[in-house]
C-alpha cells in the first residue's frame, strides 16, 4: 500500500479525552475515531489489525473442531424471557421496539440464541459433541464506556458454545477451547495466563479468565513467574487426545485476579522470589455452566439408553476488539505502538528519505515490489513530509520492520533496517533486506 | 470438512412459508433459520458461502483502490439530522434510545458517517480521489419482510463512498466501481447487467442497477441479448487509465428494468430477434450524488487556488447476504442448488458408498488427505447413511464436484465424479480426479 493513497489521519495532539495509553495511541495513529460514547469506526490501519487478531481466532478455533457459524446482532426479547434472563440483565441491555412494537435487544451474548438453535435441530447424543462459534458485534449498554476499545459499548467478540451429554464430556471440550486460548493468544505474542475466575451473570461453577500482564492493567494480578515461562502446545496438539496433562501444567501454578487471590495460599505456595504482583487485562474468559440454559430452555438430547437428558453446556468468548487495545497496553513505548508481527497492520513499511531522488525512488518502487511479489504485507511511505516526520510516524504506527531508503547509504548499495520492537538498527543490501523480512 | 463431525441440519420437508426457491432451498440445505421476521442466522454451510461472497467482493473493491474501514452499525440521530434524512427516512429507519435516553439507530447506510468521517481530517483537494467502504450489517425495518435473505430486515451490505474534487473527477471514480462491479459479479459466476436507475432517497441524478437474470426476479427486464456477451474487464484492467471506453460499450447496449423501460427506443434500436424480456434481481446499486451531503453536512476541501468548495460524493452498495439468495435463484433445479466454484460453501464433496468396507473407507480417506493436501475446500460424507441419501443431500446442498467412491468401480480402480452444473459424470482413477479437481 503506498501511503499517498492511503487513509491514516495521524493526530499531532494528545486527544484530551483518552485516560489510557493504548485509546491516546489508536486516536493518535489515526486508528478509529469515536462516533458516540462507546461506539468506534474502525479507519483503515485499524481495520486491518482488527481483521489479523480475528483470523487468528477463528484459525484456532477451527483447530480444535469448533465451527463457525454466524448468529445475528438484534434477538427477540421472548428468547431471553425464557432462560430467565430478560429481566436479570439490567440496563445493560439494549432494548430496542421496532415498527410493529415488538420487543427486540442487541444482542450482548448467545446462550439463548445458540440454545434455540441446537434443540431445533440436535435430537440424539450421536451428534455430540458440538460446538459452534460466531464472530459477530455485540452491544452493553455500559453506564460509563471508557478506555476506548477496552470498555467499548458496540464490540466485537468471538463466542463459542459446546453442547454435551454429560459433565465429563463438557470438561473435555472445556480443556479444548482452554487449549485453544493458549495457542490463541501466544500466536499474537502475548503472554495470557489462564487464572480461575468467578462465574458472574452466565452462571456454572468453573470459568478461567486469559489475562494478559500489563502494568496499566484493570485489575491486580498476583502469580508464580514461572507460569511465564510455561511451553504453548504446538500446532498438532491432538484436540482428540486427552489434555489434562496440559491443563494441570497450567492450572497447577498460582496465577489469580485479585478477586479470587489467597494470599494465604499465595504465601505457602510461592517462593519469595518467584512472586510477581502486576496488573493485567482479561481478553478471554471461558465457562462451564452445566444444565443452566439447557433445563430452562428444554434443550434435551436422546441419551444412548433413549432417555432425553438435558445437554452441558459451556461457553467461550474472546474480546476481539478488545485485543487491539490489549496488545497495545501490553506492546508499546514513549514513541508509539510496538506491534508483534502477527498482528500488525503491516509488517514492514519503506521510508522514502529523498521523494523525488531519481535513485532513491527508484530503490524504493523496486524493494515494494519485490516484497509485495513475496507476500509481504508492506506500506510505503511515499509522501512529500520530510524524514523527520516519517521516522515519527513509522515509530507511531508501530510497524515491525522500518526500512529507511537514502541517498547516502544508497551510494554504498545499503538501506538501514530498524526493527521497531528493540530499535535495533542495521544496514543491509536491497537483496539482503528481502530476503531477511520475507524470509 | 468431515460431515460427521460438521453441523448440517438438513431438512426433509419443504417449509411453507417459503415463498421462494433460494429461500425454501437455503433452508432445506440447512444454510439458515429464521431468528425473527427478517432476522437470521448463518448455519455453517451458508455461512461460508457468505464470506466467500464477502471476500470477492472485498478483493476487487481493493483492486479497484477502495480502502477498507468498517464503521459501527448503530449512529447518533444527530448525524441524520444533519442531512436532514432523521425525518426523511420514515418507519424503515430503527430508532434506538440508550440507557441515557440518547437517540440512535441502526443504520440502513452510511452516507452521514462516512461524511462526518471524511470532514474530521480531510481537507485539501490533495488528498483526493478517496474511495472509503466497509462491509457492514445494515438493518431496515420493512413493513413486511420475507423470501428470506433476498428482502431481510439484518442484512450484510458492501458500501463504498467517493470523494472527488469536482464532477468529472467524481465521475472516474464512479466508472472505477462501475468496472469493479461488472468484475466482481462476473466472479460468482453470474451474469449482471448494468442498467440505468432511479436514485430514489439516495439522490443524485446518475445511477446504475446491477441486475442479475434469474426468471424468478422481482422486477421485469428487457434488454438486447448483445449485453449478454460482452466481455468482463480483465485482473489487470488499469483503474488509473481511461476506463470510459469500458462503461460506453456496457450503457450503449439496451437494458432497462421496467420502471424506466422506454419502449419506444427498446423497439426502435433492439432487432426483433435479440430482444430479450425476462425478469432480474438487482444485487447492486451505484450512484454519483454530487454535492448533496457535503453541501449538508458542510464537508468541504480547499482547492487548487485555495478556495473551500464541497466536495462530489457517489455511493456504491452490494447486497452480500442479497447475492447468496440471488445466485440461488440464478443456479438451480429441482433437485437443489448448483453454486458456481468461486461461492461454493465447497468445492467438493466425497460420497463414501460403503461406510466400514475397509477399501472403500481407505479409498475414501487417502482422497481426503490428498485433496485437503491440494488445497481443495472439501466435505466428506463419512456418515453411514444409505447411499440414495447421500446422493440427494449433495444435489441439495449443490457442492459442484461429487465423487462417488464405493466397492464397484475401486475393484476396477476407479471413482465416478459428477459435475453437479451438468450432471455429466466421468470414470477416473485417484490420481486423476486429485488432478481434474485440483488442477
Amino acid at each position: 500500500m503506498r501511503l499517498s493513497r492511503f487513509f491514516l489521519p495521524i493526530l499531532k495532539e494528545n486527544p484530551k479525552e483518552a485516560e489510557i495509553v493504548s485509546h491516546r495511541l489508536m486516536l493518535r495513529a489515526g486508528m478509529m475515531r469515536q462516533e458516540a460514547a462507546g461506539i468506534y469506526a474502525w479507519l483503515p490501519l485499524g481495520f486491518r489489525v482488527l481483521k489479523k487478531i480475528e483470523q487468528i481466532v477463528r484459525e484456532e478455533q477451527d483447530r480444535a473442531g469448533a465451527l463457525e457459524l454466524l448468529m445475528p446482532t438484534l434477538q427477540l426479547a421472548d428468547l431471553w424471557r425464557e432462560s430467565g434472563r430478560y429481566d436479570a440483565y439490567g440496563p445493560e441491555m439494549l432494548r430496542i421496539s421496532d415498527r410493529h412494537k415488538r420487543e427486540l435487544l442487541y444482542g450482548p451474548t448467545n446462550e439463548e440464541m445458540i440454545t434455540e438453535i441446537f434443540r431445533a435441530y440436535v435430537k440424539s447424543y450421536r451428534n455430540l459433541p458440538l460446538n459452534l462459534y460466531h464472530i459477530q458485534w455485540k452491544f452493553r449498554d455500559e453506564q460509563r464506556p471508557r478506555f476506548g476499545v477496552m470498555r467499548g459499548r458496540e464490540f466485537l467478540m468471538k463466542d463459542a458454545y459446546s453442547f454435551d451429554i454429560d459433565e465429563a464430556a463438557a470438561r473435555r471440550s472445556y480443556n479444548r477451547m482452554f487449549v485453544a486460548y493458549l495457542r490463541t493468544f501466544a500466536r499474537m505474542g502475548l503472554k495470557a495466563i489462564p487464572m480461575r475466575a468467578e462465574t458472574g451473570p452466565i452462571g456454572g461453577d468453573l470459568s478461567h479468565e486469559f489475562i494478559v500482564l500489563a502494568e496499566t492493567g484493570e485489575s491486580g494480578v498476583f502469580c508464580n513467574s514461572d507460569v511465564l515461562n510455561l511451553p504453548i502446545p504446538p500446532d498438532d496438539v491432538d484436540y482428540d487426545g486427552d489434555l489434562t496433562p496440559i491443563i494441570k501444567q497450567w492450572t497447577s501454578v498460582y496465577a489469580a485476579t485479585e478477586d479470587v487471590h489467597d494470599a494465604a495460599r499465595y504465601e505457602r505456595e510461592v517462593p519469595a522470589d518467584k512472586r510477581v504482583n502486576t496488573r493485567g487485562i482479561e481478553v478471554g474468559q471461558i465457562f462451564y455452566f452445566g444444565t443452566k440454559y439447557s433445563d430452562a430452555m428444554k434443550a434435551l438430547v436422546a441419551g444412548p439408553n433413549g432417555v432425553d437428558v438435558p445437554i452441558h453446556g459451556g461457553s467461550y468468548g474472546v474480546g476481539v476488539s478488545r485485543l487491539v487495545g490489549a496488545i497495545i497496553e501490553a506492546c508499546h513505548d514513549d514513541a508509539g505502538i510496538k506491534w508483534p508481527e502477527a498482528v500488525a497492520p503491516f509488517t514492514a513499511v519503506i521510508l522514502n528519505l529523498k521523494q523525488g531522488d531519481a535513485a532513491v525512488d527508484g530503490a524504493c518502487e523496486k524493494l515494494y515490489r519485490e516484497l509485495q511479489a513475496k507476500g509481504v504485507d508492506v506500506l510505503y511511505d511515499d509522501t512529500d513530509q520530510r524524514a523527520g516526520a516519517k521516522f515519527a510516524a513509522a515509530d507511531l504506527i508501530g510497524i515491525p520492520w522500518q526500512i529507511l531508503v537514502g541517498p547516502k547509504g544508497l551510494a554504498e548499495g545499503k538501506l538501514e533496517v530498524k526493527q521497531r520492537s528493540d530499535g535495533s538498527r542495521e544496514n543491509l543490501s536491497p537483496a539482503e533486506v528481502v530476503a531477511k523480512i520475507a524470509g
